[in-house]
């Protein structure tokens, strides 16, 4: 079993200006991959510089967490933008955010969309393939990170780009290994226990208990979880605590 | 005179979306340098991605055109920020730009502070020391164009960075060598035939006419002309014109 | 037919800073009805008070011209946001722009969704209601102008708020009365004596010639016009010109 | 000295979406008067009208705190801003929240600059000027809530406009009566007895100690008190409770 390795992904790098949201402190301790926000939806510049410096000093990896221009929004409501606008979008962001990378001494080394960009590309094949366009166009050797079975990574894959599966920690699993929609009951796990004992059985087993009670597959190449509250953080540390209990190697995917 | 060459420059890329702005085409059949709009005054990603790739297409050599971040304002009114924060945006907007030039196939080859930032840092010297500082940190070889005698390059030749001054075509200058204030009598030339006399004289002898009537040194590694309105676009092709018929080679100053 | 009378609106106050849009001087010789923006998709405070003290001026009557954040966007991608957000976005517009009108001794008489959100409002439930609610909450004799058929008037109407319909001078339309989307052959019409003859026959005899040649009826209060290149002022001063000469009386639907 | 009485405002209103700042539930038990954001450097729309209902709930005045156009920067960096943009932009703000209030039942009862245009008004004639003519124009019935001895309330008093001004109880004061500016040592006061007892003898006794132990004379009609932290939260109601135990009235200036 001290083989298996896993990656654990956040989102940090969200605040802007005078707002504060998370505590990026406490997961830069947790977690092997940071999606770092690029300024669109979340994270003035003084910010993202300061997290990619703090993920460079720690060895975490930066992603850069893309979304929609929209902080009154929080990049959380579907846009329905052209596809070549969102291409240049992407590119525009991601650019940013390797520029404060690369004076960090580090590099954006996976992209991951963001809030609603990342429910929209599960299905949405337009702006999917608008995203892994801005990918291939900037580095065709950068990985992106997201759903099994989304859009965004068949689409990802048939362009050549290295696609990379995440499973979500606090969050129920339908018999067919897809989530439960939030807001329908039980969607949402909040016993950090039993959390860190199902992400276990993920990593070394391949399976979690769906929310009928069956065993259902589900593959991963990270768990992502959240800082964005003390109950948040204690359940990031417990899953990483119960990993690294059981021998699992906690390194990011991209190593 | 077959010797002398001359850089010309322009601000390109200042459209918002379905705000236009400039005839970028007319420009780029003139100018060697464009100096392209970042998104934070100006530009959103579209439109500057395809300025870099026209730039690109047109040989013209583009520089990152940084602002403060101040859509509604143009980048034209003076924000007294904190240096850190200066110094964060303006790596953030080369970054952002230089990803769209490198899939448009060229790169940021120099950078330019635009509207009220340029005033500042003229004499600002804690504004100008953290563009320097952006310029810096993110590649020492870039060099920045700026006006003769600023804080700016003063600080930036201090750093170690290469520094282009620039003289401006449709500005009176004073006796001492600096520009007549805008909103003086005076202070902009509109007479095409003039003006492209006066860049010839410059180019090939060292001096304009000051508005007092006295000769007067005026150093130019490149010359600064504008493409916003159909007048501008006329007294910039006039001044290519001009110094073209008089032998001097226009070519970027990067080159 | 000399006591017959119609509306005229057109979308005003569209700029945005340095960028400028439309020709709100010539339009404001033309139509009867403003809709002013609100600052959320386009128009600077300076330029919505301006525009607000010129309408005043030229006693054509103010609208407000409400639309989603999304300045890079113009307000033209719709953004799926919650109803109540949208309901006070609603609210601060058109409070905003009361504001600017009140100072130039005019008052926003009437509501228009613009873009995106025009063309939401016309099937998307949630979205038209929260617009509804906007308008209710802040006075309920503010007339609402919108789409015949559309989910918005509907509601508007259900609510008890006057609505008020319009058709497009420069559209084609459907045998059913539908307009014609954008984008098919023939859905824009660009010269301008068809298109007066056509909204004479509107006004006159309540039918358009649909563009498989029958003829439908179409309802209209008002008539929007355009003014965002010369020759869509032109068309528009033609379609006011043939009614004039027809004994139609210009004026806004609120009087 | 039980008739003795005396506002309390605070900054309210001051999210931004998912963004969180301030405890304004617990602040609106403390305070009469609320200085509610505008939307330019805080506040997004939803926000603010949840932020009125609850103050129109709980018998708070509402007061318009307009500031810069600066989410990043959180109204606190000063812009150079033309007097006639500043003063659209002032109309537009308050526009903005009176609508809001109205449809919350309640409605703006004073203005009072934020952040970066507080202290630039205090000295900057022009901005002062700027914002002065916009209440005027917008109602010469509004007062004004600003610092002492500023230009601004010079300027308003002057125009007609009522002038309230308010004492800082976390700051100490020099033996002339004005603010230690921040930065030097002991100009921020922590200790909520100690100020407790200092906003007491303000308010009884019209003095306060400088901090070189000299009595000085301070004038107030309100105190101004903070929300963003657990700590401030304590201190203003420290303040209150001692200002009631000693038989002072808490209420609005405006009543």
């Amino acid at each position: 079993m001290g083989t298996r390795r896993i990656d654990l992904n956040s989102d940090l790098g969200e605040s802007l200006g005078t707002w504060r949201l998370g505590d990026d402190e406490a997961m830069l301790e947790i977690v092997t991959s940071a999606n770092v926000a690029c300024g669109f939806h979340a994270g003035d510049s003084l910010t993202l510089r300061r997290t990619c410096a703090r993920s460079a000093e720690r060895g975490v990896v930066v992603g850069a967490q893309v979304g929609y221009r929209d902080l009154a929004g929080f990049g959380r409501r579907f846009i329905d933008m052209d596809p070549d606008e969102l291409t240049a979008d992407v590119i525009y962001q991601v650019g940013a955010l390797d520029a404060l990378c690369r004076v960090a001494g580090t590099r954006v080394e996976y992209v991951k969309p963001h809030g609603a960009l990342y429910n929209a590309v599960v299905t949405h094949e337009e702006q999917a393939a608008a995203v892994v366009a801005a990918v291939v166009a900037l580095d065709a050797g950068l990985p992106v990170l997201g759903l099994p079975g989304s859009a965004f990574l068949r689409i990802a894959a048939a362009a050549g780009l290295r696609t990379v599966v995440e499973a979500f920690a606090d969050r129920a699993y339908t018999p067919e290994g897809h989530l439960v929609p939030r807001g329908l009951p039980g969607a949402v796990l909040h016993d950090a226990r039993e959390v860190a004992a199902r992400m276990v059985r993920l990593v070394t087993d391949g399976r979690v208990t769906a929310i009928d009670g069956t065993e259902v597959q589900v593959q991963a190449d990270s768990i992502c979880t959240h800082g964005d509250s003390p109950g948040a953080v204690e359940l990031a540390r417990a899953v990483r605590d119960a990993l690294t209990a059981e021998g699992v190697e906690m390194a990011p995917f991209t190593r």
